[in-house]
């Protein structure tokens, strides 16, 4: 616990230096411990001698226990569908396979360098277990551009096809909220307890926020410019004098839908600063399973697992060997296999968590990766890294948030497609999947068609591992069965996204984790 | 120019392929031309045999024109005043010693890796100048963080001098404009041309941009929450169940002030993405320096510009040498000296150009570095990269937006100081703005005193070779002076940020440098 040694060494230092008003300053400043559910690396102490803890997949989930298991002094043996550790933590480059349901095969002809991350792609600077693995483990971060106002907002309907950058509709958005507030202000119609002193406040603060005029007005002018753009930018010397672009109407604007995005950075998950491991989001379970590697079994399809008073055993088959069923045995079990997967094994378990494990559906969703001949979102539309919206069912276009201005090629997210649209896509033929997605992109970046070189489609609900993105919890069904499927059954306990508040977030499956071997622990302890 | 020959290319195969639609729907989000005042590398064809250009000052104007002169096919001479190439494109390292006006000598004893910029320390995305040079000269580039959400705002009398994290000041104020503008449009209150249909578009948007529930109030929520930071977070498996943050009090919200900062990201400069050279700013003018290096002479002096009708000669003295003046000579002159020291040198110029000269004050700004023994800003409060403001006199604290969770060492911007309150530190000797950035910084971040180890203040006004920041032109300034300033005189043209509308960024130095040169381009080939 090297944090919170250092934090208590230095609240008492302050205190000693600056008195008990600094002290108080300090540890609220320091408290993230109140904010966060991750208080730093796990520390199990006194784990009984020879006790086997069998962990089924190795996720992210699988691996941080796998990892903390040992550290404390248990056995560790983990099962892996897979023929790589990482699960949903995946990492396509050029040469790698992938066979989904239903037989489809690709292979990613990305050149060197290049990657898509079917899964998670970004880390929240709030994600504290999982950039603390980061941290610990040495796997270098750089950030996730994750909103770029030169980024283009995009309805089929609105403004004629034609995309519009993000700092315009922003801007505009800004500046007429601004000024019909600034309005209702000044002509004494604001409902709200507010001093003439404190609305004088609120209009500084909307002329400021807002980029409004001396008049409270939002118009076409170098204030809005600097923020909107210019419709010929300043210049040095004797270059032409700049000129100043015009607002998006406000009703064209509200009718354009585009509005929709301006929060999609203001969520905390989304807010600056972001991160991604340098190379590709399997970087970090990369690191973990270098760590466990002796203790994972990869190809090993689990068919059914039992306990006993005495233990557990679970039954697998080597999918890369004779096919013949074969068994392990321990003392307890953490199982993070995907809901959707578990449902169809046979389990050892109490009613309740039979029903937790069959009651949540599963999302789905679907990426896919474009690479072209050149950076033409930066060479051409100065777009350098996040994200473009669009209507149409591609929904998502990622650019990368690494290696700018390289003259080589590019590798874009081209889609990534929730809901209805997702089994769509889903049903195509993967590359129909890459073919649709370039004509869908083509209408925000022109430049598709010439650029295009290769492609890769991941539907979720086709990977042969999870049939599914995330456990799709509902409120409903939270208050029904979450609580039954975290609890330790006889010597099972789950883990993983499932099991967590913070479902399809990494941190969710590594809290999930340590959650569940921390009690897992406390059971074995009090049953030695 | 490459890049336009792969757009022309582009379009015509856009036009063959789709079509007219598709084709000006290309032509637009492509005519990136009709934003910038940059438009490609320079081609200047056609340089007369012989000719010799001084170019005074080796800062990014000077080497941008050496670079491009000599392609061009001119003799070219630079000469530069301080030791080192770059002028303020300046990064300070452990081992550097710098000397200011007055006699005091820092050395900066930051550890290898670590670096203050004491001038430019970001690239906006649309300063298309210098991030092509970065592109072709293969500068690395790395996202530089300007708004970080997890960062402090804070003003000593609001909140008893508690810092708020950004990210509850934006999800507040935007929570409460929405709330108020709701109020005013569901009681018919709006004074806007706007259909009831495009009001309840209006409330939609509201409801979603601002976190508000369905009764459009801002409330204390997950809704709310998600965006301000819960007081307990979502965890996994059975931890403690999360516990939504109250927002803060509107009329104490307007009352602090804090919202003053919330436009900063918004503003174009700021706007993400924006960069940094990876190792320190200093990096696209060393690039640019290895280029040209056999042309530079450091240490040059310049005391006397004199012009006449067969050429131009400049006096200078050797300042590591003998002190004695010399003289070169050449037909054509480019002076990048900053006006602040130009208008003490003796130069063969008209009066117009003369006066412009004379005319306009530099702005001074302090910029202090502060090595602390640890990352504390990432460890203990989870801020990574970005900006915390306060309006103490140190106004900023600028977290390293590269080394992300590394245990070492870190250097911070801890004070980045304008207007008065950077004369007011300038008189101070250097560790005396070191101990005052101290002090300040403190009341942010407790850790200060018992994490600090030695720090570096640069005062711009103390600058020997500028003796101040950049040029601060007024609108009225501009009206009468600037354009004689940039116009040719004789045989001597003006660069440099001074000679822009992009004040104090490398961007107005380069356009400055390109616009002048090509206009010398021109009046040397009419005049061979």
């Amino acid at each position: 616990m090297q944090n919170t040694i250092s934090r208590r060494q230095l609240l008492s230092l302050v205190g000693k230096a600056a008195g008990g008003a600094a002290m108080y300053q300090a540890m609220s400043s320091l408290g993230f411990a109140a904010q966060s559910t991750y208080s730093g690396p796990l520390q199990l102490q006194g784990a009984p001698r020879n006790i086997t803890v069998l962990v089924l997949g190795a996720g992210i989930a699988g691996l941080v226990a796998a990892y903390e298991l040992r550290q404390a002094g248990y056995q560790v043996k983990v099962l892996e569908y897979n023929k790589r550790a990482g699960g949903r933590a995946w990492t396509l480059r050029g040469g790698d396979e992938y066979t989904e349901l239903g037989g489809a095969r690709q292979r990613c002809e990305f050149d060197q360098g290049h990657y898509l991350n079917p899964g998670p792609w970004r880390i929240p600077y709030n994600h504290h277990a999982v950039l603390d693995y980061a941290k610990r483990l040495g796997v270098p971060l750089e950030p996730f551009i994750q909103v770029n106002y030169n980024a283009y907002l995009h309805a089929k309907k609105a403004y004629g096809g034609k995309p519009q950058r993000y700092r315009e509709v922003q801007a505009d958005y800004h500046g007429y909220v601004a000024e019909l507030l600034g309005k209702a202000v000044n002509q004494n119609q604001l409902d709200a307890p507010l001093t003439r002193e404190d609305q004088e406040r609120l209009l500084e603060s909307l002329k400021s926020w807002g980029a409004l005029d001396k008049d409270y007005r939002y118009l076409s002018s170098p204030l809005s410019s600097d923020r909107r753009g210019y419709d010929v930018s300043h210049g040095g010397g004797l270059m032409p004098a700049s000129v100043p672009s015009k607002p998006l109407e406000l009703k064209e604007l509200l009718q354009s839908g585009l509005w929709q995005k301006l929060a999609a950075g203001s969520v905390q998950e989304f807010q600056s600063s972001i991160f991604q491991p340098v190379g590709g989001m399997d970087q970090i379970v990369q690191a973990l399973y270098r760590q466990v590697r002796d203790l994972v079994q990869l190809n090993a399809k689990v068919s059914k697992i039992e306990q006993g008073a005495d233990g557990v055993a679970v039954t697998y088959t080597d999918t890369d060997g004779d096919g013949a069923p074969r068994q392990v045995k321990g003392d307890w079990l953490l199982c993070t296999i995907p809901l959707s997967i578990l449902s169809q094994i046979e389990i050892d378990a109490g009613q309740p968590l039979q029903d937790a494990i069959r009651a949540v559906p599963y999302e789905n969703s679907v990426k896919i990766g474009l690479q072209f001949k050149r950076r033409f979102w930066e060479q051409d539309e100065h777009i350098y890294g996040g994200i473009s919206y669009t209507d149409q069912a591609i929904s998502t276009i990622g650019y990368p948030s690494t290696g700018f201005g390289h003259p080589g090629k590019g590798v874009l997210l081209g889609a990534y497609i929730w809901g209805p649209n997702a089994y769509e896509f889903g049903a195509l033929a993967p590359q129909q999947r890459v073919q649709l997605a370039l004509r869908q992109g083509a209408q925000l970046h022109p430049q598709y068609p010439a650029e295009f070189e290769n492609g890769i489609a991941v539907s979720w609900n086709r990977v042969p591992f999870i049939n599914g993105c995330f456990g799709a919890w509902t409120d409903e069904l939270r208050a029904q069965h979450y609580s039954n499927l975290c609890q330790i059954d006889g010597r099972i306990a789950l883990a993983g996204e499932h099991a967590s508040y913070i479902p399809a977030w990494q941190e969710g499956a590594v809290l999930s984790s340590l959650d569940a071997i921390s009690r897992l622990h406390a059971r074995i302890k009090s049953k030695a």
